[in-house]
C-alpha cells in the first residue's frame, strides 16, 4: 500500500449521499433473517456501483467487484435490526415494527449500529469502485443477514456462498462501538466472546391465585433460578476468568389472580474458554434442574437456541491491519485491546474455508465526547446513536485502508 | 315456603335445552367487559321466557320478572371468562381467543365457572316463569359481566341499576367450586376475602447482553422483588391470619441477547381484615422500593389495578337461606364453612342500596369423584371442568330453592 | 366451691417474701436441664411449707400435700430460663451465664416467664397448706426442668413421675403472657401448636476466601435454603392453615478470609395439624436437599433435636375451669382465645396416664399497658419483664381458684 | 552471582534440622498477632546461627546478618496460622487450639503455609550464614506476624521497624502455592489483590420463634444480603475484571426458638484496581442497607476490620529475580504468571521506605501430583498440606538464588 490509499475516498457528493443512505437504513431496521428491504436497497446501490451481486441465505446478498489478476479478500458487513424502541430523539429515529418468530409484533431499532456497518461497506465499496487502477484482485462484499440470532453466516454458508463466490484469503468486518470516531481497537487472539442461548420452560401448576396451595408457582420458581444463577460468575468461576449469564428475557402469566401453569426465560452465555463455557453451561442446567426439584416441580425443559463460536483474530493477518489502519487514521488512533464480552457469527465465513479473519472495532462517538446526561448509550441501548458524519468517514477510511493493504497496486 | 317448592324443576327438554346452551357458553367465553355475544345470549334466553329486561354497565343484562305483589329478591350470576387456555378436553371446550386490554391476543376459557352461574340462573329463572303460581313478588335477575376484573358490579351501578330495577330486599348469588355436586356450602359473615391488585414497573437500564456493567439489570431487580415478597406471609404476619401475596404476570424483554430496561409483574393480595391489608399492602411497597435501592435504580412505578371489597353474608339472612337449602338437596348436602381466600364484588350490589347480601359456593365435581390423574382442578385450571348435568342440576335446585324461601306462597 | 375459696390469699409478709423468692429465681436462671440451684431453692421452698417432695427427671422436684381423702390434682410449673442476654434494666436483671450442650458459654435469661410459674405454684401452694381445712385430696406439686428444649417432661415421666406420686384425676397448668395482670386467656381444644426443631448441617467445601471457585460455599447455600424456605408458609400451605418456619440459629466460618466447609443452621415449625405437619416437614426436606444439589454440595445432615407434642385442653375439664377463674378474677378478666402458636410439653404428663389436662395464659402486662416505647415486649424478647407484683397476684389466684375448684369443700 | 551460588545449600544434616523445625512449627501454629512460641524459637534458631535480632511489632523477629560492606537486602517471611481444624491426616498435623478476638477458642492450623516461608527463609539463612565468603553486605530477616489480619507489616512499621534495621534497596518475599515442588511462579507489576474485609453487624427484633410478627427477622435478613450480593460480581463488574465479594462467617441465634436480636457476617472482597474497589464497596453498602429497609429494620452497623493495599512487583527488579530463579531452578520451573486473588500485606514494607520490593510463589505440590481423591487442596483448605521435603528445598533454593543475584561475590 502507499500513500495513495489514504487518499482514497467520497466526494461530496458521495458522501451526503452516503449520509442519506445511512439515515434510511436507520429509520427502517428489520428484525432478524428478516432484512427483505435492506437486502433490496443494498442491491440497488450495488447496482449503482455496477457491481455484479447474488442473493444469499435469503436476506443476505453477497457483492463481487472484479478488477483484473490478483487476490481474492472479502469484507462483512451485518445488516439487521433488534427489537428495541428507539429512544434517541434522531430525526431519523425509527418508528418501523417487526414481528418475532412467536408472532409478537415489536417496535424494531438498528440498536447495534448494523446500518453503519452496511453503509460502511457501501461507502468503501464505492471508493474502490471507483479507482479501479489503484488496486487490483477480486473484492467479495459480503452483507450477510441475521447476526443478532447467530443464524445468518451459517444461513449464507448453507446456501453455498463459497461455491459462488471465489474464495478469499481472508474474511475482514467491523463493529461500530462506543469509542470516539476516527478510532478503532483491535485485538490479536480472541475477539469476542463465544455465546450460547438457552430457552427454559418451567412447568408448574396452574390455579386460582388466592389458592397458592393447589399450584406449583413457576414465577417464584424462575424467580429463584434467576438470583441462583447469579452465584456462577460470582462463586463458580475463577474471578480472573471471564463470564456473562444474561437472563434477557422473563415471561409468565396472563392475569394477576391465575397463577400461571409456566414460565419461560432465555438465558445468554458468555465465555472466553471452552472449559470455563462447560463449567457454566453444566452449572446453568444443575441449578435450574434443582430449583425445580425444590418447588416439586417437573423438570424444566431447557432449549439450546443458538450458539455464537468464538471470533478470532489471526495473529499472523493482524499486524498488516493494524499497520494499514495506523497509515490511514493515525498511531493514536488505533487501540491493542484485549477481547470484547460481545460475540459475533463472523468467524463462521472464513472458518468454513480455512480463511484467516480479522475484525475490528471502530468509533461511533462524537469525538467531543457523548453529549447529554448519563454515560455514553452503548450498543443494544434504546438511547445508541452513533454520531452520523464522523461514524461513517471512520468505517469507510478503515475498510477502505485495510482492503487496499491487501488489494492495493 | 312448602315442600311444592322443592319438586319445581325443568322437565326433560327443558333439561336438554339448558345442557345444549351451557355447551356453548362454555366453548365461546369473553374477556372481562367484553362479554358481547354472552349478553346478546343471554337477551334471547330472556326472550323466550318472556322476562323484560334492559342493558346495564356495557355487557350486563337485568332481567325482571314481575309477578304480583310480593318482596322483590335479586339474584346475580357473573358471565366473564378468562385468559387461560382449556385443557379439559372436552368435546365442548374453548378455543376462542380473545384481546386484553394491552392488545395481546390471548385464549379464553370459562376457567372459573361463570358459565354454570348463568345457566343455573337462566334455568331458575325458566323454573320460576313456568310456576307463576307458586310464587309472587318480583325477581331481578342480574347477569353481572367482569367479576374478575372488580369492574362489572360497579359499572351496572354507575350504570344506574337500582333507578332501573326494582329495589330488592336482598340478593342472592352463588358460585360452582370443586365439591360434589348437589352440595353447597355457605358461611356466616365473612364469605370471602379482600383483594387488591397492584401493577409494578421496576425500571432498569438497557444495555447489551454481554456488558451487565452498563446495565441495571431489571429482570435480576424483579426476581429479588418476587423472592423478597414470601417472607410477608411468612414473616410478617400473625400466623393465626390468612393472606395471600400472589405474583400472577411477570414480563420483561424481548431478546436474550438485550438486558431490558425495565420489567413488569402484577401481584393479586387477599386479606380478610383491614389491619392485616395494611399492613401487607404497605409491606408490598416497602419491599419493592427497597430492593430498587438495592438495585441503584430508579424508584418502581407501583399502580392500583383494582380492589375486591370483603364480600359478607349477612348472619340474619343466612339461616333461611340454609334452611332452604337443606329442604331443597338434604341435609348433609349443606356444609357451614369458614369464608375462602377468593374474592368476589358481589358484595357490591347489596351494600350500594343497603340490601343485605348472602352468597354460597355449589359443587362441580362428580359425586363419584374426579375422574383422571391427580388431584381435581380448582378453579382458574385449565383443566377445570364441572361436571355438566349435576353442576346445573345443583345450580338450579339451589337458586330456586333460595328464592322460593323469600317469594314462595 | 364457695366463695371461701376467693378469699383464701398470701398475707402480706408472705407476699413480700414471695417476691423476693421471685427477684432471686429471675436474677438467676439456668439453662434447660441444668436446673439445679432452682430445684435446690424449691424443695427448701416446699420443706418449708412442709410439703413432702422428691427429685425426679434430673432437676424436677415433685411436691405431694397430702390432706385427706379426696380427689388427686396435679399443677405443673415449668422452671428453666433461655439462652438470652437479659436487657430489662430491672435492678434483678440477670447477670449469670450458662453452658449449652455444645460447650458455648452464654448469657441466661428467665425470657420466657417460667420464673413466674415457679413462683406462683408455690405461692398457691403456701395457700393450700395454709387452710387444709378449705379443702381435701391430695395437691400434686410439679416443678418441671427443661420445657423449653421439650426434655423436661419426658424426662420425668422416664423417671417413674406417676409411679411415684399420686395419679390426678386432672393435670393443671398456666403461662404468663403479655396481657394485662390479673387476666387469663383459655382455649377449648387446641391451645397450642406441635413444634418440631431441626438442626441442618451443610456440607461445603473449604478454601481461601479469594479463590471462590475451588469452594463449594456453604454460607450461599445455606442463606438460598433460607430464603426458600420461605415459601413453605407463603406458596404451600392453605392460607387458612397456620404455620410457621423460623430459622433461629445460623453459624458458618472462622475468619472473613476462608470460606469455611459447612454451615449449621436450625429450624423451629410450628403446625396445629398432623397433615400440614407432614406437609411442612417433607417440604423443608425438600428444599434444602435440593438446595444443595444446587450449589453442586453433599447431601445436608438433617437431624431431629426435639419434637413438642399438641397441647390440648379437655373439652369437658374446661367449662369448670373457666367457672373457677371468672368467680376469682372476675368475668370480664377471663377471655376464650384461639390457641397460640406456641408450644408446650405440658400435654405430656396427663397424656401418659389418659388424665385430661387443662393449660390457660394469665396476664404480665401492667394493667395500664406497658410503659416505655415501642410495643409490648414478648416472651422470649431480651426485654420480656411481668410487672411482678401483679403478675404473681393473678397467677397465684388463678391457681388457688382452680385447684380449689376441684379441692374444696 | 555466579553458577557458585547455585551450589551453595543445607547438607543433610542440617536438611534433617530444618525438616524437624517445620514438623514442630506445622504442629504448632498460633493466630495473628499471637505468635510468641513461634517467635521464641525463630530467636533461638537465629541464635544459632549466631544472627543478631530484636523483637519488632509484638511478635515479629527481625535478624541482621552483617557481613561486610554491599547492598542492603531484606527477605520477609509471614509466621501466623488460620482458625481451621487441620483435616490432613499428618502425623505432624496441628491439634492446637487458639482464642479469637472475640473470646472464642478455635482450633488452629498452618493452613495458608507460612510454616514453610518461616522455615525456607531460616534455611536460607543458615546456607547464607555458612558461606559468608560468597557474598558480602548485609541481609535483614523479617519474621512478620499477623499478616492474615493485615496487621503484622504495620505493627512492625509502627515498631520502628527501619529505625532499627537498615533499610534496603529492595525487599523479596515468597508464598508457597499449590503448584508442583521446585517451581516458581511470578508476576510484573500486581502480583496480588487487594483486599478490604468488612464486619456487618444486622439489626432485627428478637421475638420468640413461633411469633414472627413480634420480630424483624434478622437471619432472614442477612440471608437476603447474602444472596443478593452475589449480583455486585455477576451483574455490575466489567466482566473482563476480576473481583471476588466472600462472605466468610455468618452468626446468628442462640437458640432455634427464639428469632434472635442480630447477625453478624463478615466479608472479604478482593480487586486490582481502585475504581473497581470503589464500586465494590459502594455496592456492598447500597444492598446491605437498602435490604435492612426491605426488612424494616435500622440501619446496619458495617465496620472496616482492615485492609490489604495492593502487593506490586517492580517491574525494573523483576528480571534479575527471574534470572536468578531460573538459573537455580531451571528455565521450565520459572512461569510468569497473571496476578493472583489472594492478597498480602508484605507490600507496606517496602513501600514505607521507597523501596521496591518482589514477590513470588513456590511450589508446595509434590511433583508426581497431588495423591488421594479429588483436586489438590488449596490454601486454606484444612487439607493443604505442603509436600514437606520438596516445598522447603524449594523454598530455600529460591531464596538462596534471588539473594545472591543481590549479595552474590
Amino acid at each position: 500500500m502507499t500513500s495513495t490509499a489514504t487518499a482514497l475516498q467520497l466526494d461530496s457528493e458521495q458522501t451526503t449521499k452516503l449520509h442519506n443512505l445511512y439515515r434510511h437504513l436507520h429509520a427502517h431496521p428489520e428484525l432478524s433473517m428478516q432484512e427483505f428491504a435492506t437486502a433490496s436497497l443494498i442491491e440497488k446501490q450495488l447496482d449503482g456501483l455496477g457491481i455484479e451481486h447474488f442473493r444469499c441465505g435469503g436476506t443476505g446478498v453477497v457483492g463481487i467487484l472484479r478488477n483484473g489478476d490478483g487476490p481474492v479478500v472479502a469484507f462483512r458487513a451485518d445488516s439487521d435490526g433488534l427489537p428495541i424502541e428507539e429512544a434517541t430523539g434522531l430525526d431519523y429515529a425509527s418508528t418501523d415494527t417487526g414481528t418475532l418468530p412467536d408472532g409478537t409484533v415489536v417496535p424494531v431499532m438498528h440498536g447495534c449500529g448494523h446500518d453503519t456497518h452496511v453503509a460502511s461497506l457501501l461507502g468503501a465499496a464505492e471508493v474502490l469502485a471507483g479507482s479501479l487502477d489503484a488496486w487490483s484482485g477480486t473484492l467479495v462484499l459480503i452483507f450477510q443477514p441475521g447476526e443478532e440470532t447467530a443464524a445468518g453466516a451459517l444461513a449464507m454458508l448453507d446456501d453455498g456462498l463459497w461455491d459462488r463466490a471465489p474464495r478469499p484469503e481472508v474474511v475482514f468486518g467491523q463493529h461500530v462501538m462506543p469509542r470516539p470516531v476516527g478510532t478503532v481497537a483491535i485485538s490479536s487472539g480472541p475477539v469476542a466472546a463465544m455465546a450460547d442461548s438457552l430457552r427454559v420452560t418451567v412447568h408448574g401448576q396452574q390455579s386460582h391465585g388466592s389458592q397458592p396451595q393447589d399450584s406449583i408457582d413457576p414465577i417464584v420458581m424462575a424467580a429463584h433460578m434467576v438470583t441462583r444463577l447469579q452465584g456462577i460468575v460470582s462463586r463458580e468461576l475463577d474471578p480472573r476468568k471471564s463470564a456473562v449469564v444474561t437472563v434477557g428475557t422473563f415471561h409468565a402469566g396472563l392475569k394477576e389472580n391465575i397463577i400461571p401453569a409456566s414460565a419461560e426465560f432465555t438465558l445468554n452465555i458468555r465465555t472466553f474458554d471452552q472449559d470455563v463455557r462447560g463449567q457454566v453451561l453444566a452449572a446453568v442446567r444443575r441449578i435450574i434442574e434443582a430449583e425445580a426439584v425444590a418447588s416439586g416441580a417437573p423438570k424444566p425443559t431447557i432449549e439450546e437456541m443458538y450458539r455464537f463460536p468464538q471470533c478470532f483474530n489471526d495473529p499472523d493477518a493482524v499486524p498488516s491491519v493494524i499497520g494499514a489502519l495506523r497509515l490511514a487514521l493515525g498511531d493514536e488512533a488505533v487501540e491493542i485491546t484485549p477481547p470484547m464480552m460481545g460475540s459475533e457469527d463472523f468467524g463462521h465465513l472464513g472458518t468454513a474455508i480455512g480463511a484467516p479473519s480479522v475484525f475490528w472495532m471502530f468509533g461511533g462517538t462524537p469525538a467531543a465526547g457523548h453529549e447529554g446526561p448519563g454515560p455514553t448509550p452503548v450498543n443494544h441501548s434504546p438511547f445508541f446513536a452513533p454520531e452520523l458524519e464522523g461514524s461513517l468517514a471512520g468505517g469507510v477510511s478503515a475498510a477502505v485502508a485495510v482492503l487496499l493493504s491487501r488489494l492495493g497496486n
